[in-house]
């Protein structure tokens, strides 16, 4: 009937993504850069490790000096010095002469293998070895790990504790990364109410105050939450402070579209409709427009029509804001019933996932958040396709791997 | 040779569990709930909705005044009143009487069905119906969401955006939660020096620094650095003054096995040592212990090393003390190529998934991060197994499953 006068999800993903700037760059402490994104390749200044060192603890020697020795026939040589972690030796190592070396500490000149501590007896400066060595053994060789010149991290890289460990031994301790994005959330509704043990009349508790509070945190990027009742005028002056001091703005309720209603009249007033009414459920009434150059996305005010919205338009959007590139992950799985769908129109239906099975919920609704408690992932059924049979292959997404 | 000395992975991870204890619980503003663990299941105090609610724009009206009814032949109902989101109508509907609606808003008495506006003409108070509607269609029962006293959330699970909304519509504004611990994570070496561009002699860059700092924020715990020279009297006081504030304790270095080294001495002296050596490659100089009846973790001092000993047993352990029960999501792959492994030990091997397969790392040695940063998974070869061939199954650890 009216469906025809829907946009396609991925048109309007398309859309969308041709909207929007990233947020620019900061240089910041390695000490908080855990989970940032890189803005820039991560070139190593240094050799990691900065000298030949010995990867055991035990006695750097010529291994020549042990070619032929076994447990049963020792070579004999001669302890000249001690080096810890942290100390260099001055000494020279002659033939038959050894130094007794910690782990992680620079190889003394002249010495090409160390034997660890126990292969050898020691009594006071006299040691046996107990083996034969190969020349380079138990010796890391200087820039094994990183050389410097290196690119040892690409741009985009989210960072992880292992990271920061390479950039340390790169030799920076600031690291340049895409700034957060600040997000104005703005809710909507007459009937909203904070939280309380009891209500009255029409109130409904305001819970997207909390989700997408929430959501934004998950998307890495800073929230602003504020509440605006159903008057053009007041959503207007919110929107327009909002605005000055944030990447973007998220809203809900107010998107119906069989009708003028406030959020999206407000944006058409003082910025552009891009988008206004897609083919998904749940989750038909999104709007998508543009407010003095920044991205405006417009939820429904329903609990689970304004969850898919954002995770199907938003979420990708916060994280491509700031330098992201995280295609959620869909894996095949097998219907565990029949689910029916209509022709043009993308379908997310909440679902449970175990092993190779995924099994659709059976409470509907886009009010009912208990659906989104209780499923771990969608099935996604794309608009050229009629539905899903019983025990055939599907699309899904489980909820994991939408947050990064 | 000295391996039959060392603890079996499994036993000491058993041993580990047996000393934690979790950190206790507190009240906090449901605003900064998310990624926290509950501490008790949450019951609702409301049903939600709290009404009879139309779940579209339309008119309430009775079902029986549209029977039969068509687009070529419509009905037509006279509108007696309008109710918008927040408000509720006083009147009664008797028949062919309509009263306009807004989705989400309290369904008036009288009234059995809504019709969407779609569905509909209206001119002034006169509407035409343009289909036959069922009873009951486009009404959202009351408690169809929630109903008063249902458990809407288990304790232990870690809040994500969509239970701060069931929380919300469950009427409360603060929740219950597990505290995070309080971690020191203090690293040990004279060897040590921060980040640098150049550096002398036989420093070597403090990576470690920064990979447990983040790893302790990637367990939602609360980290706090310190560092010290290899001292016994120093790292005593350090362990003693730091013991004081906080719940548990990881250090690196000064774990040597063949030897008297300085944090396990430390350990011994002001408290209990319960593991030292495990049967892990790497990571075998892993310490454990209790001080003041916290538990103390010591790594090695070799940043791979520290990191497999860290996700063997430590991750799990922070979680564990905020009541998250995380399992580490072990999925099978086929093997690349043949991984030769020993008996007796187990084998933590970096490694990186693709699809259904999985290549072991070329990069090997306890210190080259880059291992860490280029792969994406263990591969891990109990005790039992000698190896595992080309082509064959083998159990993978991917690193996101690692946190929560």
């Amino acid at each position: 009937m009216f469906l025809s006068n829907l946009m396609p999800v991925k048109k309007a993903q398309k859309i969308i993504d041709s909207s929007l700037k990233k947020v620019g760059v900061e240089k910041i402490s390695l000490e908080d850069a855990h989970k940032r994104v890189l803005s820039e390749e991560v070139t190593s200044q240094l050799n990691s490790p900065p000298f030949e060192r010995s990867s055991m603890d035990g006695y750097a020697i010529h291994a020549e000096d042990t070619f032929g020795f076994s447990e049963t026939n020792p070579a004999t040589l001669k302890i000249i010095d001690t080096i810890g972690a942290g100390q260099v030796s001055n000494k020279i190592i002659k033939h038959c002469e050894a130094v007794r070396i910690a782990t992680g500490a620079p190889i003394p000149e002249g010495a090409n293998s160390v034997v660890m501590e126990e292969y050898t007896n020691s009594q006071g400066n006299n040691l046996e070895v107990e083996m034969s060595l190969t020349p380079r053994e138990n010796i890391s060789p200087m820039g094994e790990d990183i050389k410097e010149g290196d690119i040892v991290l690409r741009k985009g890289k989210i960072l992880k504790p292992q990271d920061l460990a390479i950039i340390a031994s790169a030799g920076y301790n600031k690291v340049n990364v895409y700034k957060k994005p600040n997000i104005a959330v703005v809710t909507t509704g007459n009937e909203l109410v904070m939280p309380r043990p009891s209500i009255n009349g029409a109130e409904i508790i305001n819970s997207n105050h909390y989700t997408f509070k929430a959501m934004v945190e998950s998307a890495m990027a800073i929230p602003t939450v504020a509440h605006c009742v159903d008057s053009h005028e007041i959503v207007e002056n919110e929107f327009e402070k909002l605005l000055e001091t944030h990447d973007a703005l998220i809203s809900t309720g107010g998107t119906a579209i069989s009708k003028g209603d406030v959020v999206v009249d407000v944006t058409e007033n003082i910025g552009e409709v891009l988008i206004h009414g897609v083919a998904l459920r749940p989750g038909k009434p999104f709007g998508f427009g543009i407010i003095h150059e920044k991205p405006v996305f417009m939820l429904s005010g329903y609990p689970v029509a304004a969850i898919v919205q954002a995770d199907v338009f938003v979420r990708n959007s916060l994280h491509k804001m700031q330098g992201i590139e995280n295609e959620p992950q869909i894996v095949r799985k097998i219907a565990s019933r029949k689910i029916p769908s209509s022709l043009g129109r993308t379908d997310y239906i909440r679902a449970k996932t175990e092993l190779n099975m995924v099994k659709p919920l059976k409470i509907k609704g886009s009010g009912i958040i208990r659906s989104m408690v209780e499923s771990n992932a969608y099935i996604i059924i794309e608009e050229n396709i009629e539905g899903i049979g019983e025990g055939e292959e599907c699309n899904v997404l489980p909820y994991d791997s939408l947050t990064v």
